[in-house]
């Protein structure tokens, strides 16, 4: 078994709602995979950062996980993002040929609304990294798991799909 | 992408509620699996066999199971099996030395009473599958990945764990 | 047993998530409703009228209502409307001094993302309909059940209370 | 506002999973109904006793249940009770003439499997004492509601009827 790290960036995967405002927000603790680890009747190691939706992300933001990424000891890691821009960032990374084994994943619908989905992709991502044998980026969503260029987000159909 | 077939035997994974003698029964349709499909918003060819509990789970069935096995033309498959009897299944199919890629999972909570724990052995187990490069039989439960004989039910804790 | 109308007006108690867009949109069907009444092994007859969010009603909409609920032959009435002018929308009701029974209720999570609060809120106003024997506007929401201007909601703490 | 004292004597409505023995057990806590409260934005008095399944249910265990409505100053109250003797134990308490408001509920299919149907019960059970104007023993499940007398369980179907 490999020792896997997942780094929660935000996006809809970890939306909640809150009904003072209305607002369907992303909740800034891990606490949606803190869940799916108790029910899953297992543990994640896990750390939060920048806490955004994927629209928001900016080349900072990206800096920010690079250099989370090169300075974890963890070389098996899911990055949890927003769909939006997933592609951008593990592009993003890929540009700096890490000499890691890195998923991306997150998921169409919160959670907190669905928790079907998000967990689906969260566990194929984890599966699909115990067996992986080459460096990489990697996308895993809705069953569609490859290089992160071979992976895409269908817009209209609000779905991923191989290429 | 590596294609999948899902076989399906029963166990605690398909079991739903019947009100009118107030019991768990397994469902012998594919209903949980295409509603995660649906769901997960991807497509998953399956087929129901046996549909029994692990426990009733005779050499009988095993050979049911693997003459399925050996009739399909898919080479990655994951068979859905009740827990208390998984590895003698696999040890079963072990024995055969099939050129296959084969994941045993299941659930020790239904999914019509939890949904998480069910979606997340069987969405590793894909994600295994479209990495694994060694055909064997391997386990996915509970977040503990890997060949038949290296994962195992811990029956006082209801949870899989690897050796 | 008294016959119910259950008029939907809209409001939080109906929003479903759209994942093209990422947000909480209202189902204009009563698709909630019928779900509520198919899990409750019961049957509602119910119309939508009108499909707003709280903030978005206007007096002619109230007027809509008021016409609904004159031109309807059902005397047991539940309004669903949203919870931030359901005090308005039932004072403007009770100025007009119907010979009816009729109880606002609503949600302050929606159904899809909770379906605890939005069912009670609805099986308690239900309940109260049936044993109520004056005619009147009343309000059915977080267990605070009585007179539309007895009960009110606490904005910051997000619940109903009674006065 | 009238306040309720909710007397939980077991069934369906209180059953969970046991993963170790794949059983459902009802749960001696009153975790269910404090659940529905915390969900519902409100609060709930309740205490448990006899803990069981209805078939279970004898005199013994129906003179402990009147002894305790007795021996309670509320006048208010919600009992729950498994749904096969319901309309018994109903009855031996309409034998012992009580000046209270009573008014038994329970559920087809557990609230931990699925939450609509119990939680729909309990609420209009609640909706419907706070309207109430006559001493008596009442029934409230599946949307039906009235004396204990003129509600009873169709078993074919699995659901309560109005006579």
């Amino acid at each position: 078994m490999k020792k896997i790290l997942i780094i929660n960036t935000g996006g809809t995967f970890n939306k909640v709602y809150n009904p003072i405002n209305g607002k369907l927000e992303i909740d800034k603790t891990s606490s949606t995979i803190q869940e799916i680890a108790t029910k899953w009747l297992c543990e994640f190691e896990s750390i939060n950062i920048i806490d955004k939706d994927s629209l928001d992300m900016t080349n900072q933001d990206r800096n920010i996980l690079l250099d989370t990424i090169k300075n974890t000891q963890h070389s098996h890691i899911i990055v949890i993002h927003g769909t939006d821009t997933m592609d951008i960032s593990a592009s993003y990374l890929a540009e700096n040929h890490l000499e890691k084994y890195i998923v991306f994943t997150g998921a169409m619908v919160p959670y907190s609304i669905d928790t079907v989905e998000a967990t689906a992709n969260l566990s194929s991502a984890y599966g699909y990294l115990q067996a992986l044998d080459s460096y990489g980026i990697y996308i895993a969503m809705n069953g569609a798991l490859g290089n992160y260029d071979k992976v895409k987000k269908d817009r209209k159909k609000g779905v991923f799909i191989t290429l």
